[in-house]
C-alpha cells in the first residue's frame, strides 16, 4: 500500500474543527488540485464557491442544521454550471441548451469528479473534511444565498479543516457485494455477506453508543430511503433550466 | 506541494495501454479506495462491474466508438445502483423508492466519488486510466449487456493499465473563473481571462497537431454542447425507475 492509498483507505469524516481559517495558499493548492480531476469532453462544467461570509455561512447551517457548517476551516459549495457556456455561446449566436437528463448527469459528475480531489488533496495535507449534501434540505434558498443564474445548481457542500476529533473509519459493503464481474449479480446472492455485514455494523454502533444504538446498515438506510425526503429538489433543478423534457 | 497533491495535479488521460491485465489483488486495492470514498448518508448507492469477457467488452466498445475500451488492463462500469436497498426493504415489508430526483443526484455522486478515489489510486500505483463518458452513446444497450435490473443505470466506464505513452496535461480553465466567493461570479466579470485562456489552448492544439487544428476551447465546449446528443439517456433513466415524476 502506498502513502496515497493509505490516505484514501483512512477516510473518515471529520465535523468538529480547530479554529482556524485555510489560508489562501492552502485554499488555492486544494481548488487546482479539483480542477486537475477529470471532466468529461473537457467541458468543466462546475463552480466551486468558497463562503466566508458569516451571515452566509449562518444562514446556510440553518439549511442543513449541522453545526460544522458554521464552524470550520473552510466551506465550499460545489454547483454543476452550464451558465457559463450559456453565456459564451450567445456571444457566439449559436446558444447552447442544457436541459436534458444528459447534461444534469455530465453536471454532477464534473462537479464530483473536482469535489472528491479536493478531499483527498485536504486529507493529504492532514486537514479533516465533511460533505455536506443536507444543503439539499433547501436548495432553493441555497440558489438564493449564493445568487446563482439559470444554468446553475448547486449540489452539496464540503467543509474542511483542522480535526479537533479523532473520527471513525466507517466499514463499508464487503468488496463482493460491490463490486461484480462481467454481469450484475442480484442481491440474493450475497445476502448472506450483507446479513454478517449488519451484525458488523449493529456491533459498531452498540459499541460507540454505550449500547443505546444497535440498528443495522440495511436499518438505518431503508429508513433514511423510506422517507420522503427533498421532494423539492426536482422543481429547483427545473426553474434553474434542467430536466426541461 | 506533498506527493498525493503531487499525482492529482499531474493527472493525464491515458488512452493506449501496454498487453497486461490487472492482477486480482491490484483490482481488490482500486476497488477498497473507491469504497473508502464518502457516501451520501451511508448508502452506498452504486455498483462497479469489471468487464473482462471478451465479447462483452468489443460490445461495449462498438457503443463506446474507442479502441481503448476493448484494450486495456482492466475496464470498470460505475453504475448508480438502489436495487439492492430495494429487494433488502421487500424483505422488511416496508419497499423504498428511488424515483425522486434526489435520488438520481445521491446515486450519481455516489458512483463518481467512488470512481474518483479508485481513479486517484490507479495514478498513485503508477497505472494510466480515463474515464470513459460514451458508454452513455447508448445506455440500453450497456443496460442489457451487463444484465443490469430495474434501480440501476450504468453512469460511465474507466479503463486502467500500464500506459503506453505519456499523455499530456490539458490546462484547465483560471482559478478565478472556476472558485468565486461567497456570491456567483458572473461570466462578464472573467471574460479575459477566457479569453486569454482560449488562446493558450488554441497554441496547446496547433502546437500538438502541427498546425493542423487551432480551435479554442470555448469553440470545442460550445461547439459539443450544442449537439442535441444523447437524447435516449432520459427514456433509459426512467426506464430503470428513476425521475418518475
Amino acid at each position: 500500500m502506498n502513502e496515497t492509498i493509505d490516505i484514501l483507505k483512512n477516510h473518515r469524516s471529520i465535523r468538529k474543527f480547530k479554529d482556524e481559517k485555510l489560508d489562501q495558499e492552502t485554499i488555492r493548492e486544494l481548488v487546482e488540485s479539483a480542477q486537475s480531476a477529470s471532466t468529461s469532453s473537457y467541458v468543466q462544467a462546475y463552480t466551486i464557491i468558497g463562503v466566508t461570509d458569516d451571515e452566509k455561512k449562518r444562514a446556510l447551517k440553518e439549511i442543513s442544521t449541522q453545526s460544522y457548517v458554521e464552524n470550520n476551516g473552510h466551506l465550499f459549495v460545489f454547483l454543476a454550471d452550464y451558465n457559463r457556456h450559456y453565456e459564451l455561446s450567445k456571444d457566439k449566436g449559436t446558444p447552447i441548451s442544457y436541459d436534458k437528463t444528459e447534461q444534469l448527469i455530465v453536471g454532477t459528475v464534473d462537479a464530483t469528479l473536482a469535489a472528491q480531489n479536493l478531499a483527498v488533496a485536504a486529507e493529504s495535507m492532514g486537514l479533516g473534511m465533511c460533505y455536506i449534501g443536507s444543503l439539499r434540505n433547501d436548495m432553493g434558498k441555497v440558489v438564493e444565498i449564493l445568487g446563482l443564474p439559470k444554468g446553475v445548481i448547486p449540489l452539496f457542500g464540503m467543509v474542511v479543516g483542522k480535526p479537533d476529533h479523532e473520527g471513525s473509519r466507517k466499514e463499508r459493503l464487503p468488496f463482493d457485494v460491490v463490486y461484480h464481474e462481467n454481469t450484475y449479480k442480484s442481491v440474493d446472492k450475497v445476502k448472506d455477506d450483507i446479513e454478517e455485514y449488519d451484525e458488523r455494523i449493529s456491533e459498531y454502533y452498540k459499541e460507540r453508543s454505550g449500547g443505546r444504538r444497535n440498528d443495522t446498515w440495511s436499518d438505518q438506510v431503508i429508513g433514511m430511503l423510506s422517507k420522503k425526503q427533498r421532494l423539492d429538489v426536482d422543481a429547483v433543478i427545473k426553474g434553474q433550466g434542467f430536466l426541461g423534457q
